[in-house]
């Protein structure tokens, strides 16, 4: 029985080494020539927490992984060192993890083209990109809200979306003690923690938005750069002239952000705040290294809302804002929808490079329609694996509970195995190096009735193997030559062997050629 | 609390009477506008079982709705009354059904590019159809084996399935009491049924392929076109030709039909028998009106080997048999792959259109990823959903149990919302029209927040509404504008009709068109 295991690549330094997934194979069975197979590594999010040598303290929290990297090189972002021609330890790190040079991961940050998000507050960090050039990554929400769950539950969400493989989280809490939680969150997570700070701030003033002011905003900005937030959700771009454009759509804005930023701007008949504070924001992002991600505060919510103007005047903005934020070497992303039809979403790619100048597009699905509550996780798998294929570079989650409720444990888990499900078939369409390593080799797996390598090679080896157990419990099935889809007598894959079998034996190779001309 | 019920649309004589689910909507609340919503009118695949008004009785069979018409006209097909210019009862039903006119369902079926499956000894069909300018359909596989599960579940699965949108039946019982079970289905099902009689055929000869005859095969055809089966799928394509082609592949051969074909060529160093009886086969087809399902015998097992010769080869004979069966008037549709990566999902669309003459095709997923066994429902909606668009007629579904065992109860659900969901996605892009009107009731009721409303007109009311009474179970909470997601404070949806309210005040359109130059 194949094994599975934690083991790290070595970098230029003994302070860097990148974590991946091994799985060892056994050897194909006598019937199939007896090769070796060789192990297949993949890559790995869970961090620490799945390596046995580490005993984990969730109070104590994650070794400080980057400290030395971060104090030697003093203060800077991702995007002015790659300018300069630097290769940081953590682009090298990412380079190790992608499988490609360090010299291409600083030329995709110095474009733009590509993000490493790491606050210099976050050391526990292992450092990921995203970029349309690299593997698609995805983002899981967690976050409680004033009605339900705890700061226990929400870090104990957070390992559990990372050991499934979220390569960022969001932490959308908006309920009490947000400080506290978000807190527990940064000290124990090592993929980039991204926020909407808007929603602290929101707090602030007791949930009036009217009552929102500069000066509440920027304080809550500092307080969640202080503790190590890597990229924040800034709603810059839902300009006061924009608004209008929303007032005949089906479901207006659905963007809390959005909706926040719309109602302050009425009510004080001024343009969004986030927008004429924008360059003293980047001040700040470049200081601590925090990342935009420009937020589509008019996202359609429905699909009668798609790519209309409300949404794609925002985005114009967001392109404008890209370009000031890189004047002050601040690394960006661009958010994006939302609920789009299958035909409507090449045109929202295509926009947004255009627009952005290449930034890294980083969209919400999209859900591809409105009449499956409860299976949005799939509506949406359907939206990102697509729009992964034409260029997006990271896919945020969305959960089966997604207009329903929070999501639990369970939820988490369907929407990320979706949503890697999503990332990896866009991986395989765009062709990139290594992807179809792993379908391939599960599929060698499949054919040589190897069962257990085919379940530790597949996205949730728990279920897979479970489901074979529900109708072949036995150890032995393990071994079978057939399973309980087909039966013995009729399994395609033993006949297609014997097919091959068959075909070897003296005197058929003539009657296959003499027929097939 | 709105209302669904079964409604049935006159046709032009008395007992053509075509079912539909009706969803009553609540009144827009005081804040929207207090309008009444029309109600909304869903395709009904359900069957009588849905009717209140219906006593049903497994042993006594469902209604023999067709059986004037059969006796009415005679011999003949859908096909060959079309090419006369007549429009049957059946495509009347079909034409009320999809929305369009009869005239175009003839018209449709004349040219080949669209099939009305409806064997004349299955006279409790309700008739559908299927082709790429109608509503793009979905299969659900059903079936016993050697393994597991009895008659009386099959049915059970049967109603199970069309209840959540099954369009058409596959039973692929390869197991004991395989008549019996298939008898059982045919005489309470109101879906067309398609049959693999290969299976049964193999079970005639103990599971040797090798000992298989045409005389054995013919007479399971008999005896399953007297059954009333619908539609058969027959692995004709796959030639002694093309067997070598599939040597080298990483899984072989993984359709079961085509694997037992093969090893049959093989055996008895011969073409075929499918092939070489075609003729006497579309004779056969004829005199019942049973559509061809020309099977993809060697379809691609994964990702690997998509797009192969092997696959291509096999679909040019198709194409060959498609225009001998139309020259005997019989109707035929085309089956697909398969595991397809989705940059290559395009290719298959193209070249089935171009070599079958736009017979309609029917696929199963596609699979874009290898990876996910235990959630291949989701692998291949995401492939289905994009060749629907393209233009695929009717999808097979893939269950969450694919690779790894039988689907039970819970799987089969799981399997045809996932492809109710990629075929509506389908519906959306293309356009169809009318498809979208349900995306707009449903997305209404939620800026509305009429949460009953919501949960009717969705896929699945029941895990909806669990869903959203996970979090909030109190019947109050269906009236709350807000839900668990974001509590009331930071209600986007709540946040949104207070901007619109907000824009409608006196001076406030002054300040927006002044900002908006």
């Amino acid at each position: 029985m194949g094994v599975v295991m934690k083991v790290y690549l070595p970098g230029s330094r003994p302070d860097l080494r990148v974590p991946v997934r091994e799985i060892e194979l056994e050897d194909s069975p006598a019937a199939y020539g007896k090769a070796k197979n060789a192990p297949v590594q993949v890559y790995d999010t869970s961090g620490p927490y799945t390596d046995p040598s580490y005993a984990s303290d969730v109070n104590q929290g994650l070794p400080a992984l980057r400290s030395s990297w971060i104090a030697e090189r003093g203060l800077g972002t991702q995007l002015s060192w790659a300018r300069r021609g630097v290769i940081t330890p953590e682009m090298e790190f990412v380079a190790i993890r992608e499988g490609c040079s360090p010299e291409f991961v600083r030329e995709e940050i110095a474009r733009g083209r590509a993000i490493l998000p790491a606050n210099r507050q976050h050391p526990e960090l292992e450092p990921m990109i995203i970029g349309r050039n690299f593997l698609v990554k995805i983002n899981g929400n967690i976050g409680n809200s004033e009605v339900v769950s705890s700061v226990e539950e929400e870090v104990e969400k957070m390992v559990w979306a990372i050991r499934w493989g979220a390569d960022t989280i969001m932490d959308l809490s908006t309920g009490h003690r947000i400080h506290e939680t978000r807190e527990a969150i940064m000290r124990n997570c090592p993929v980039p923690v991204g926020t909407v700070p808007l929603y602290q701030a929101l707090e602030k003033v007791y949930g009036r938005a009217e009552d929102l002011t500069w000066e509440v905003f920027r304080d809550t900005l500092v307080e969640q750069a202080e503790q190590g937030v890597d990229y924040f959700t800034l709603h810059a771009g839902v300009r006061l002239a924009h608004i209008p454009l929303t007032a005949k759509r089906v479901t207006g804005i659905v963007s809390r952000g959005g909706s926040i930023m719309a109602k302050w701007c009425l009510a004080n008949r001024q343009e969004n705040f986030i927008y004429t504070h924008f360059d003293e924001i980047c001040d700040l992002m470049a200081e601590y290294d925090i990342s935009f991600s420009l937020g589509d505060g008019l996202r359609p919510g429905c699909i009668a809302d798609a790519n209309d103007r409300a949404q794609f005047a925002e985005l114009e903005t967001l392109g404008e804002l890209t370009r000031r934020a890189w004047d002050k070497d601040c690394q960006v992303m661009i958010e994006g929808p939302g609920h789009v039809p299958l035909h409507k979403i090449q045109e929202n790619m295509d926009l947004q490079l255009k627009l952005c100048d290449e930034a890294p597009f980083y969209t919400l699905g999209p859900l591809t329609t409105d009449i499956a509550p409860g299976y949005d996780h799939i509506t949406s798998a359907i939206g990102a694996a697509l729009i992964g294929w034409y260029g997006t570079a990271m896919l945020c989650y969305v959960t089966p509970k997604e207009h329903l409720g929070l999501p639990n444990r369970q939820d988490v888990k369907d929407g990320i195995i979706a949503y890697k499900i999503a990332a990896h078939a866009a991986d395989l369409a765009k062709g990139h190096p290594g992807a179809q390593v792993r379908d391939d080799a599960l599929s060698k797996a499949r054919f040589e009735f190897r069962w257990n390598d085919q379940f530790n090679l597949s996205l949730d080896p728990e279920t897979a193997r479970k489901f074979h157990d529900d109708t072949l419990p036995q150890e032995g099935a393990k071994k079978a030559h057939f399973c309980s889809m087909c039966g013995p007598h009729f399994c395609s894959m033993r006949i297609s062997r014997e097919v091959r079998e068959f075909a070897n034996q003296p005197g058929v190779q003539g009657v296959l050629e003499s027929s097939s001309s």
